[in-house]
């Protein structure tokens, strides 16, 4: 067995650097957190073939820094920048418009478009991509979900091969956050405001604990994993702001916590998806995942489990991907094109679930719903009563064995006509 | 926001069938678990753009299916595949030899090669690489490291534009299963034979065991993530058959699991690296992987720690990584090229340490040992020695503050002279 035995730097030899030719022209659009970090990347470690010329943002005399090169153009004018002789486009302004039309005309004038906007890539993203391939350019979008970990490019270039049937996923970091702070004893309000003030949240924090911004997601994740087209708005979200302190509780007692969960599943012909605060047992993987970390969990018919989890959001992890997808595109890489088929979405799991009721307690109550349940052939698995807690506002849990999430809903539907509640009956479906 | 307007596999737009022209005409080299998989997923899931034609092995006859088309030409005569109009050798057989033959004339020819052959791309990667460049081919290896994960995919295509300052991983699934089994209690004569019986293990488990399957895959990871290309030779491994019952007993007493790790880090300009088994954190992700699973972490400047881990060896896992790498060369997919430079490779790290020691017990030991260990300047951490034990044979454990490797060596090579000793004293790095 020989050594290497060459001498210097020998993956730069000359037949790449013909092939790299000139370097990409690259403007970012949008200098937030991830955008000066790109900046910052593209500045100080000068990969080969990337050569940033162009920083659009509004109102740019508020953003300009002193430690870009004197070459680089700020501009506040989108027009004027699409319309220069830049090869790719960085859209990191986010949301559908202006972000859609500057991404579209750019890949309309033949340009390359890398985007973090999972917004986009979820509701458009097949027609940009066909606009892309129709006009020569490429869009790249590894930083649109879970930022700093390769799960796009892991999936496109090295799962392909496989018939992936599941996907199960943290995909919001800041859920990820509140929820496993909730579990060391803090509460929602304050978990919540300490977000906000690290900047991990927003003023308005709904599209992250709605739900929407991993539903976002979890949609591309289908088309690329699943190979289904799916709308976006066919998931249904909840919102993780129905779980409360005594959930985290019962959870421990049933070897379980809590997480935000965004899953999909192909079952015969069907497709399944759903994102909502669900329960996970605290030996999966999926409990590790703590703080603003994300975790993509894939099964395989070939290839079982493959579990990718690393930081999800962030300016600098954010950035890897965006840089790294523009490497990928100086080198020449091309997406492996995954072949997937328009499908409409289910709401219809079959697994065990998690019911929290919060009574003002009188005989009867477990004998009704258990009764309801047993109407729709629900079987209990657990009833689960801890002490101490006042007659008038008597938390409990039930868990059933698996059963079809519209069954499950039928019975709560009857549970809840009952005059007994004094809060609305919380069901969180159980990962095994 | 509207929704996806497509009718029906609309990532299979004509732009991209042009594109892939005609099939690749595919030989797989090398006809056992790995191979026939990834035959049995080009048979069965017909993956467009893959056109399986040959496939080659010694004594052809023992090896021949019912169950690929009548167009595959079962051959033993490798010259007259080599020379035949196959556009991709898929080469399955191992080792450097008559493997390396095989593929050097492949990509000669201009061909592509897809491998999984650790021990010739830790050793010949560079070379081959060039050759590939030069005659135009391609040379892909994602079924090399860790099976079915898609760490290669992931570090080339998704994590190129970070600087990767470390690799830890389980590389080895067959150390895995035996210490993971050994943890349960199992004593490592029984588990290996239970390995060897199930597949796991080769009747000479030494390549295995000895550390040098995972010494091979981590010189590949050290390429690159760390950039850095390295004669694997000069990697020192250590074997896991050093590690007996007790050393269990006494991890969980330091709330840690042994696990065989390699690992390498670049500090200041130059490069640590080793492969053995050492104490990892039972909270640490390496901890969760169990059986014969793998697991990498790297870490990041930018990007921090992004973690895989799945199904490293095994013949479907492995397969999916062969066919994602053959459907990325129908695709047009190129290799993000990362510059490396040759390094070569020191066992210096500093970090903490586990020594234990089994003694005939007198009045002294412990304050020479420590002596012996002050002289260094390493502060030690814990003395733990557990009742129960008989004074000729008394087993207990010195754990150390972070030291550097050699410090430690030039204490334990005085402690090795003492008479006391009833076998070889163990030591292990602690993983933090």
């Amino acid at each position: 067995m020989s050594g290497v035995n060459v001498s210097v730097s020998p993956w730069l030899s000359s037949p790449k650097e013909s092939r790299l030719r000139r370097p990409l022209r690259i403007a970012i659009f949008g200098f937030g957190t991830v955008g000066s970090s790109v900046a910052r990347i593209l500045v100080e470690s000068q990969p080969e073939g990337l050569d940033l010329t162009h920083i659009f943002n509004r109102r740019i005399d508020r953003k300009r820094v002193d430690w870009t090169p004197a070459s680089v153009e700020w501009s506040e004018d989108a027009d004027a920048v699409l319309a220069s002789n830049v090869d790719v486009i960085v859209e990191l302004a986010g949301g559908l418009d202006p972000a859609g039309n500057w991404v579209r005309r750019a890949l309309d004038a033949g340009k390359s478009v890398v985007t973090a906007n999972k917004k986009l890539i979820a509701s458009h993203g097949v027609e940009l991509e066909r606009l892309a391939e129709a006009r020569g350019g490429h869009l790249k979008y590894g930083a649109a979900v879970a930022g700093g970990i390769p799960v796009i490019p892991g999936l496109e270039q090295g799962l392909a091969g496989d018939r992936i049937d599941r996907v199960v996923g943290i995909l919001n970091g800041t859920c990820n956050f509140i929820l496993s702070q909730m579990d060391e004893g803090a509460e929602y309000a304050a978990v919540l405001a300490e977000a906000q003030k690290r900047g991990y949240a927003e003023a308005d924090p709904t599209e992250d604990v709605g739900g929407f911004d991993a539903r976002a997601k979890l949609a591309i994740l289908m088309r690329l994993a699943l190979r289904a087209v799916v709308d976006p708005e066919e998931i249904q979200p909840r919102a993780i702001t129905q779980v409360s302190a005594i959930d985290f509780t019962y959870a421990r007692d049933l070897g379980c916590t809590i997480r935000q969960i965004a899953r999909a599943e192909r079952t015969g012909g069907a497709i399944a998806a759903t994102v909502g605060p669900m329960l996970v047992a605290q030996r999966s993987p999926l409990a590790w995942s703590r703080g603003t970390e994300n975790m993509v969990i894939f099964t395989g018919q070939f290839g079982g489990d493959v579990v990718f989890s690393g930081h999800g959001a962030g300016g600098q992890p954010t950035a890897v991907a965006v840089v790294s997808d523009l490497l990928a595109l100086a080198h020449g890489s091309r997406r492996v094109e995954i072949p997937a088929v328009q499908a409409s979405v289910s709401a219809e799991f079959e697994v065990p679930h998690y019911i929290r009721l919060l009574v003002d307690d009188r005989p009867g109550i477990v004998a009704e719903i258990t009764g309801y349940l047993a109407r729709e052939r629900i079987n209990i698995r657990a009833i689960l009563q801890r002490p101490g807690y006042p007659p008038h506002a008597l938390p409990f849990v039930v868990t059933v064995e698996p059963c079809k999430s519209s069954a499950l809903q039928r019975a709560l539907a009857s549970i809840r006509t009952m005059n007994c509640h004094r809060a609305e009956p919380l069901d969180l479906q159980m990962l095994e």
